[in-house]
């Protein structure tokens, strides 16, 4: 039993389960940044795969090894997976934070399977109304958290402002923000604006201990105007996934002119550009209001934002930010 | 009376009126692209003012004028300006066409203003339920026309229906496009996802008489997979102020690269990439279902830009667009 160990989804992800165990061999690197202990890690997964693998990496550092039978994938059903594969090593990943095996679990897999089985599993916080998937960008050094990505996408104006104070919490206690500024994604800046959840959202979010700073349009998430963006799930999943697409076609036509006039580009230039939309910089995406830890990496993740991954839900354990969060909504609760 | 005629609202916009009477003659020089008649556009706006511009620029080539003694500034607040100044230009620009002394306005002046204004002066085309906001970008190439980016915030079901009907029938007659493919905005590919609304439009529209290729995901918007994107208003105009603030966003940090890295790249060349998602190029937001044809342009739009909507409000016009939704709406009606 070790409430502060991480159970790692072996097999989840586009690239599972080569990148995860990279990516939990590069995290224990004694030579790297993270340098965890590999005590620390549990990895979750068909033990034969694990076994193998680690063997191929020149043995187990001395990870924790759980095994699962079965593995959701990407594609699935969440709902059906999650009843179908009762021994999947996502369900595995969360029995063993239920059990406090692990304080925190990390999944590259399938995301619908990872909240539907964490929110199920694992129950919420104390105060928690709805969990929220939480995901950070670093716009040219001014991470910015994005919230709801979309585990909610029918939400009521509470679950709202619940994701201001839980994402300024977050990124107060784990990015170090201090007094962090909360502003609500909508169609224009004054506070009429908007549909009738987004203008009972402000309202609420005004009267609120948080730093509201009111409305946003879309393009202020690049100005540095806030550290916490709240979204409803439904135009936080859609902006989220344009950012991706947008920022591959850009720098596409970009890489196309430059060839057009000869101009000599590094990859290592192209690399920095990409690295300020890439959220797997700072690991994957957080699931913020259920009783644990709970980070889901991009399904596309290779060694290195594995590693990140870890060393986030590390970081996120490390901080208590979930004691963070059940405080600041307890006196969000006593001033509502 | 002319209702061939495009009024044209002089004193709108960031840069009015320089930039709006720049913009007529320029699309009626007979050495440009567009080579307009001189007498196609009324001019609306204050007299003197017109008169003085165009004296400035060499004397009037031939534009009908309107006076209209008020102005709507781009931050009032659209229901309220549009009692309080009944002789506004936006207000005399919907006159115009009311009464046929014109068939189509542009302005780029206050975007709500002006779709109210419209809306209630010129009424739905007929069988039209709510006029969506329709915009085309230039990806490369291949263009592709989201709608509805803000009329509508609260849709219902069948509005969305009707908006890919009136997206695909302006495609169809104004940019020449066969066939269209048309996809909504969504959070996941399988009919099932999305909200309510997102389920139930799936359904019509699937039962609908428009070439419907399913939901598409915010990335999917630039991998030419459809000819048009229907979005819900809220969604719509949050997605349409992200990508101008994120494409602002990456070509600087692009340019900060390129900068550090001592490489010489032209200005042309970063105009192009710009281009591609500079909704100006195709003039500028065209007001779908309503009983006239109305183009707003950017308020931050320049000389090239209102020129660009008034060569639109002519193809438009010219390509009998109305007509083309109303036969299409007629269609939809029948076979729902």
């Amino acid at each position: 039993m070790d409430s502060k160990r991480i159970a790692l989804d072996v097999m989840g992800g586009d690239a599972a389960p080569a990148a995860t165990l990279d990516g939990a061999v590069r995290a224990c690197d004694p030579t790297g940044d993270l340098r965890m202990a590999p005590e620390r890690l549990l990895l979750v997964g068909d033990e034969r795969v694990i076994a193998e693998g680690l063997e191929q990496r020149g043995g187990n550092p001395g990870f924790a090894i759980q095994h699962a039978a079965q593995v959701i994938e990407m594609g699935e059903s969440p709902a059906q997976a999650l009843r179908a594969k009762p021994d999947s090593s996502i369900a595995r990943c969360v029995g063993a934070v239920k059990q406090s095996a692990a304080g925190a679990l990390v999944s590259m897999g399938n995301t619908g399977a990872v909240v539907g089985a964490s929110t199920l599993g694992l129950g919420s916080l104390e105060g928690v109304r709805r969990p929220g998937i939480a995901v950070t960008l670093d716009l040219t050094g001014h991470p910015v958290t994005l919230l709801d990505m979309g585990a909610n996408i029918a939400p009521k104006p509470q679950h709202l402002v619940q994701y201001g104070v839980m994402g300024a919490a977050y990124v107060e206690a784990c990015l170090g923000t201090a007094d962090p500024r909360v502003g609500l994604l909508n169609i224009g800046e004054e506070a009429s604006k908007g549909t009738d959840l987004l203008k009972a959202a402000n309202d609420q979010l005004t009267a609120s201990p948080v730093r509201f700073l009111g409305n946003l349009e879309g393009g202020d998430i690049f100005e540095n105007k806030v550290d916490v963006v709240v979204a409803d799930g439904f135009t936080g999943n859609v902006v989220l996934k344009l950012l991706e697409g947008f920022a591959g076609f850009l720098l596409m036509l970009v890489l196309r002119e430059l060839k057009a006039h000869k101009v000599q580009w590094s990859e290592e230039a192209l690399a920095r550009v990409k690295k300020n939309i890439d959220y797997s910089e700072y690991g994957g995406a957080l699931l913020l209001g259920v009783d644990g830890i709970v980070v889901i990496g991009h399904g596309r993740s290779d060694a290195r934002a594995v590693a990140n991954a870890l060393g986030q839900a590390a970081r996120a354990m490390d901080a208590e930010v979930n004691e963070a969060i059940v405080k600041r909504l307890a006196e969000t609760t006593t001033r509502a």
